[in-house]
């Protein structure tokens, strides 16, 4: 089956069906195995992409800049302080400005597509991000690719999946551990969001741990929960630190993430509650009871709470690989989606 | 006529040639209807254009940076705050640091040629931001492109004529209606100077509308006078929101601008000033009594203020499709003023 | 002798060898002489040369990122406010984020180089720079480039030498003199530092004239009186502003450095003290006394104290010569130690 997905947002690997995920990977992987080959290198020739960032990033402003360059294009890096754009704050302007559908129309007419990272700190309320995000799509031609927003993360749910495969092929049936860990962070969904889904969605079982109070937002859950039916998988909740850590898993993602409450109680509140919670760590101890799991993050790691420096530097960490994997994966998404590149899966 | 302005500053159109302007039409709009072809698309090879913002920008920002990409250059992004320059006021330094000969001396090594912004809020008097721009050209070889001073905006008035002609012909003796607009950003006069100076150059009748007190500077509407005199069209004054509006009008430009005293008032005083005069707004009702005139801005637009949202969004808007030829026609500055392509007219 | 310093960093050009030296300047007055020539301008297509930026610059991020455009690249301007970054204070975490292994892994998956740019103001103690310079270099396989830190500066070294023998030819016997200089800028020593090695490296008489107390580090010098012992060369250090000039000289070198006790007293105290040494100045009247001494200085100048106008903007000043160097001698850097173009010396 020929794979053409030109013109299509990438806002959450949830909306792309399990044929146009598998034609990502593949084409993630043959670009990481012929990097710099004539093969993808003038896809983009004189072309700017946007990258339009509401909250700073290492990985994902060079990862998206260094795929604009591979694949002979340019991507422009944009930060709404220079755009002069109308601000709202519950419904009422606060500040004078441009409108979305002005910005965005402009925009979709100088770049052959755009990235839109923005997540709670940009935002007043959960979902706001997501909901900025689409109205840019909603004005634009070109594709948006969501470089992260308050809910999803496609472009690191790929790069996971990518790492994961790579180390342990096949993924169906296998395990993976999702567990919440102690920061002074206070972080995002949109990783373990994505990765929840991406990975039920492929056909693995699903753990999940948390400290009781950190319940992630219930219509996510609901997703992941159906994804496993669809696939006869299976989906557990633990509320213990430690319990989930048994021989069947595989994979180990320990990663931070904000209560409910976040957006009302704010962010130092939120740290100083989680910070307490110590116990809440990936240790090589809890890993050597696996079935030589392997690490994953999406990093930043804030180390020595949400994991041991012996887990994330040891031998069984592939934080790094997956890392790379983002420049691979964004690659692929930027040749089928805006250059129009055909896969065959 | 072969045109050549290699090595030339644009930095109004006013000083350009009736046949140096119309070559820059001309290449824009080829260059438009074949924006990837290989005929323009190595002219800045391995060539780096400078942009130095004083003041930021959405359109000349991105629309800059794309057009060296499309001519196979890469555009630099400069602001003053990392460059360590000298700084006085009222002619004592205040900041220690480079002179302007040091900086652009040393520009003139690394860049092909040097766009510049420098606003109102940026310098201390009406027409300081026009001569720093000028002092940068006196000290470099390589061409100065006037991204927006107080005082002109060379691009955006070439771009407002494409977009004129594209949707109605040839401009000569038709009318264009100036108007002011209450807007809550104290907006300067450059786009609106432009606008005039090179409508009136190019044959247009001219009418100019805006409330008593928000003259704008004599020296510019003589130069506007002395236009529509050598080409025998209209030049006429109105201080009335509405009277303007008639059977003759093929095109409205409504926007804002501050008064002559803005500079002594500041920017509280100014929009405190203008949001009440709410009269003066491009409405729907307006429009009808025109000769279906089209409606066109720079941009960014104040809508519900300077315009309805009726009409900015409407069919007879064509101000997308202006903004759009900023790409263009800063491509055709470049091509002609850098790379010395030439034009025949 | 063909050199290859592929993968090799370049933190000091003490630590490269006569030999690496002199293939740098060869090809680096090749790269200027057919600066657009096809031979160089692919060498870095398709990648990504990383500068990260702790401290702000003029000359440095633009002749960086030119460089990289000219041989066929592209350069990253990364600044650690967007970074999130792990901060500690002596020894004590202030800011939770993430560690320099695990950035600069992730930087050496991404980037084909990186550039370092960490002055005084973003460390606390002397040398601090130029230990997280090489904390960055001991993870990353990706060559690191020196761009300045508060140490060493080898791109400037290199184009001062390049500019100078471009004027008078061979450097060896020649003499230089490096006089401290008044100014309200309190500078750092890198260029100082890199300036005394490489010109007693390549065999130079080095004369060092500063007021009592404005002693550079013990270690630097003592490495400059060896280079000088080993070439049979004359090093010699004078406490006043008027005496070095003579008959002998045929470079100046006037510029300001802080005290030894600049990182205790900080820069208000250092700038108070500085600025009162007024006689410490390079005028025309002084470098008349000298053997036709041309003046340099590795910009920005700050004028009227460092140097009078005269001279700065005289016949004899190649200050703008030198800053143009630094883009063929970081294109020359770039195509050794990352695209591996060997150089027959």
């Amino acid at each position: 089956m020929l794979i053409d997905i030109k013109g299509k947002d990438i806002i959450c690997t949830q909306e792309l069906s399990i044929s146009e995920i598998r034609a990502l990977l593949k084409l993630s992987k043959e670009m990481k195995s012929d990097r710099f080959g004539e093969k993808y290198s003038s896809l983009l020739k004189n072309q700017t992409f946007l990258m339009f960032f509401f909250n700073p990033s290492l990985r994902t402003r060079i990862s998206f800049e260094a795929a604009a360059t591979e694949l002979g294009g340019h991507a422009q890096f944009l930060e709404p302080k220079t755009m002069r754009l109308k601000k709202t704050s519950k419904g009422v302007e606060v500040q004078a400005g441009e409108t979305i559908e002005d910005a965005a129309r402009v925009l979709d007419r100088y770049g052959c597509g755009m990235g839109i990272r923005i997540l709670e700190t940009s935002v007043e309320n959960y979902g706001d991000g997501n909901a900025i995000l689409r109205e840019y799509a909603r004005w634009m031609k070109a594709p948006i690719i969501n470089m992260a927003d308050d809910k999803y993360h496609p472009c690191q749910g790929l790069s996971d999946i990518m790492g994961m495969q790579e180390h342990r092929g096949e993924l169906k049936s296998k395990t993976v551990l999702m567990t919440w860990a102690h920061s002074s962070l206070a972080r995002s969904y949109c990783s373990v969001h994505e990765h929840l889904l991406i990975s039920s969605r492929l056909g693995m079982n699903v753990r999940l741990a948390y400290p009781k109070g950190y319940d992630l937002p219930e219509e996510e859950i609901s997703r992941v929960k159906e994804n496993c039916q669809k696939n006869g998988t299976s989906f557990q909740i633990f509320h213990d630190p430690d319990e989930a850590y048994t021989g069947d898993v595989e994979f180990v993602y320990s990663r931070n993430w904000f209560g409910p409450d976040f957006y009302e109680i704010g962010k130092e509140a939120e740290i100083f509650r989680a910070s307490k919670m110590t116990d809440w760590i990936c240790t090589g101890e809890r890993m050597s009871r696996t079935n030589n799991a392997l690490f994953i993050h999406p990093m930043p790691v804030d180390r020595g709470k949400e994991v041991t420096d012996e887990v994330a530097s040891g031998p069984d960490s592939i934080i790094v690989d997956i890392a790379e994997n983002r420049l691979h994966t964004q690659k692929a998404i930027m040749a089928m989606t805006i250059a129009g590149l055909k896969v065959d899966v």
